[in-house]
């Protein structure tokens, strides 16, 4: 089990809190209902550099719009997704990007995001590392979230990035389904078209699931506060506390990307998505780090 | 299996349909992780009469509250609670009613109200039919859902009464788990208390889950259309529709209480929740109606 982990602090931790949990007439005993563990995605279940992956989902789509429409070739801020003028992007900040992807698919069903989210997954590839983005998914993570259902603990993914995208390949690629899966999102309208009831995406945003709004949409969709929680950004601090903060055995897990070699080294200076303040406190929060370098013995599969 | 339940023209839709969505090879199978199926809570799985649960949950705070500070007793719409003045509580409607919960349980935190919610339920008992609420479900509905569970699909409620109430008491009743639960909501905010991260209940409506807002809030908790749908009044069409016009087998469900001698005989004239519309057009909408009288054996449990 966890055979793409290194010996180590971190996956004692792991294993060690999963033991104590799951020990029928053990003190620290959770029954099976209780055992919430919350991920976050990108950076933490799949690689997000240089950007995350629904901004080249988006640049796809712009492209599409720009075929029929050149003007938006000229036209801030499409064109600095259209010139990937990666400074320009990261200066948008992660929700800004995500408003421009609310502007362009609104209009649209829920079931034609899906539809063209999952067609553009099926063919679309990493530009320098050449491979489909749902085969950038991090092998240990893939394990440890398959460990833990083996022992009873319900998965869900709490991500910054657009639900919808997330929903169309959680399922095959982590075995989430959508019901358990928790994103940003748009408002969406009730609509009639030819006599289907139909969800229209709306050009407003009703939640970007960040920071302190991931545990507000824990309360709403979960509805227990997680006993393990996983994340790798200062936007993921407020869920990493606010499991580690309840009572009985809680495990808070922060992914440090440290490994220049089989992905990127990066923390404070990643503006889409920055980590400073988790890892400065670490210690008072009492939340174990895991070093992708020193802890993880595969990053992709082969 | 569904012993509770008359032999009948509702018995054989629900029969018929988990036979055809569960047989393997067949032109009509739908795999188990699409087998979502949504019921209403109020008048669908339990008893909504005289007035909702959560009501009488409510009344029993303000009386909590009106010892402490008697004022309250001669302010509306409190003093209409207090007095348990239904003509005036059905005036306000039950969003109105909604919104008084909302204020009078203001700066909680959502596990200070759930263990309230655990403590009324543990022996709050109905006016006249002198049974503990959480035994005033309906015997047929809970093998039904008993049975679609065990033919791979998942159960959802999907209510307009407040999320956290339902919550507290969906899991054992029912066997359906927090997060398997959509209810209305009011918004929340991250604090901190004594160290500890908490959820704190602010007065400011999030979700009214009713009408068009179930079908909206069915899209962003669970991401995927109903194959089965089961509700009771027109605040339930937009969810029957939704899943009846979805492509493929689908079962929408509308409870029909004609029932005055083993329960109570409503439809158009229930002010809180009226059903009009929806049995005006069960035929164009391919509803199928359940009538308590003729398609139930049992109502309540012995």
């Amino acid at each position: 089990m966890l055979g793409s982990w290194n010996d180590g602090a971190a996956k004692s931790a792991i294993l060690d809190f999963v033991a104590r949990v799951t020990k029928p007439g053990g003190r620290e005993y959770v029954p099976p209902a209780e055992r919430v563990a919350t991920f976050d995605n990108d950076g933490t279940l799949w690689c997000e550099q240089p950007m995350q992956v629904q901004i080249f989902f988006l640049l796809s789509r712009l492209h599409s719009l720009a075929e029929k429409d050149p003007s938006i070739k000229v036209r801030q801020p499409f064109k600095a997704f259209l010139e990937q003028d990666l400074a320009a992007i990261r200066l948008l900040g992660r929700q800004g990007a995500l408003e421009v992807a609310f502007a362009v698919y609104a209009g649209m069903t829920d079931e034609e995001l899906d539809g063209l989210s999952r067609e553009w997954l099926a063919s679309a590839t990493h530009p320098k590392l050449g491979r489909l983005f749902t085969r950038l998914t991090y092998q240990p993570q893939v394990e440890l979230l398959g460990y833990l259902r083996e022992n009873g603990f319900k998965t869900f993914i709490v991500s910054g990035g657009g639900i919808g995208l997330i929903r169309a390949f959680a399922e095959a690629v982590y075995g989430i389904p959508p019901e358990q899966v928790i994103g940003s999102s748009v408002r969406t309208a009730f609509a009639l078209q030819d006599g289907r009831v139909q969800l229209l995406r709306r050009a407003e945003l009703n939640s970007f699931d960040d920071r302190e709004a991931k545990v507000e949409n824990i309360g709403l969709h979960i509805g227990r506060r997680p006993i393990l929680a996983f994340g790798n950004s200062d936007g993921d601090l407020a869920m990493l506390r606010y499991t580690r903060t309840g009572p009985g055995p809680r495990l808070a897990l922060l992914m440090h990307h440290d490994d220049p070699v089989r992905e990127v080294a990066y923390d404070r200076d990643f503006a889409l998505s920055p980590l400073a303040e988790a890892l400065d406190q670490v210690d008072d929060y009492g939340i174990t780090v895991v070093s992708m370098k020193r802890d993880w013995k595969t990053v992709f599969d082969a």
